[in-house]
């Protein structure tokens, strides 16, 4: 993650600099955990002297993960935006797709981030973390067509959330496997599976879910769940 | 959480006067975030003076604080325990009634400590934490018959362990509600549907859904859910 040499050392304005310290700050963060993180690696792999890194953000490496942090949230909101038209589990999965490649992107920092216990964590990345989350379940809501939810299907969107977190971290941890293509497939099982069993008692869900599945496809991975789910089902005749 | 007046003062063995001081710590750490707990607190708590707290952790309160981690840690992965008999959605329901109820007395302390951001939080103190998501992961596995499971159900089994706690910590944060029978219902039934779509597409997973079905009765959670759901996936009928 080294800049080219910077022959237009002088003409840089402030934002460009600012950018480009910030770019090379994001690449070490991305792929190492804080703690491995210094100001002089930053200076290094922008080409400048670490008193230049200072004069941008005297708050040190504080500051700087800081800002990386900022703006990798920034870039996920965007990730999430997704129109609102076709099968609802195509949307998600496309959404999801270009969650999981941020997440391979940002892999070793994604991790120190999420798993806590690291030097720079503050109030203020916690807070910042939590307004992606908060993002993400508005898009998820956006897409179900409710505004204010209600207990049980507020719970589910946040709790699915942190469900996908956690199999992010877990699938970091295993090397990247399964492969994404089917990490995202089994995320959207995974939210049809509980917005199906969350319908069976509560009526909003329940709604919720009706609307889903008339914009659902028979081609579609709704279709292909329920197929599969037969022979699973069967296993459960003699409780019936 | 004030201890009684402590005649006995001199008295007290060592391991006593540990308990006494931990007991006080875990009061506080458990309805108040750390940051508003002082060592000052603690000994008030235990009706002893300042320099007696110190003489027993000289860390002050970061070991104090990590001393009350290990012990709720420990009364944790003691509610895990359950034998191997019975319904395993009964079995499930037991310890999640057991672990909600901890969660009710250590709520505060059980929210700062899981949100992450906290003054005390440091790499030995997400060690706790990771190590009881583990004991519990093990615990799962050893009632679904499995000792070493491959990627899918080894990534379900933690990533339900990551669904409970942000349930646990949206309990909280909405003055928990819905009550905590309601809750627990609701983890099973999310256990059963993850478990159910993912065995639709993973053979391992099918294997362990054969075995937990078999021993589910027909008036027990599996049933219920089976029966609620008759009509959600009347509403699918169209995409097979």
């Amino acid at each position: 993650m080294t800049s080219p040499a910077t022959p237009a050392y002088r003409r840089l304005s402030v934002e460009e600099r600012r950018g480009q310290l910030l770019d090379a700050a994001l690449g070490l963060f991305a792929h190492r955990t804080p703690e491995d993180v210094s100001l002089d690696d930053v200076a290094e792999a922008a080409g400048v002297s670490r008193p230049l890194v200072y004069r941008y953000f005297p708050g040190g490496k504080q500051q700087l993960y800081e800002a990386a942090l900022r703006s990798s949230a920034d870039t996920l909101n965007r990730c999430f935006a997704e129109p609102l038209a076709g099968p609802p589990t195509e949307r998600l999965g496309r959404v999801l797709d270009r969650y999981l490649a941020f997440v391979d992107e940002y892999d070793a920092g994604f991790s120190a981030l999420l798993r806590g216990g690291s030097v720079v964590e503050t109030p203020q990345t916690t807070a910042i973390v939590d307004e992606v989350r908060r993002a993400g379940a508005e898009q998820i809501l956006l897409h179900l067509g409710v505004e204010r939810p209600g207990l049980r299907l507020g719970m589910l969107v946040r709790t699915w959330i942190a469900a996908v977190e956690a199999a992010s971290l877990i699938w970091l941890g295993e090397g990247k496997r399964p492969p994404a293509p089917e990490l995202r497939d089994w995320m959207v099982d995974h939210l049809v599976a509980l917005l199906t069993a969350t319908a069976a008692g509560d009526e909003e869900t329940m709604e919720v879910v009706r609307r889903l599945l008339a914009q659902e496809t028979s081609g579609g991975p709704v279709a292909d769940l329920a197929r599969r789910l037969l022979p699973v089902v069967g296993e459960a005749a003699h409780l019936l």
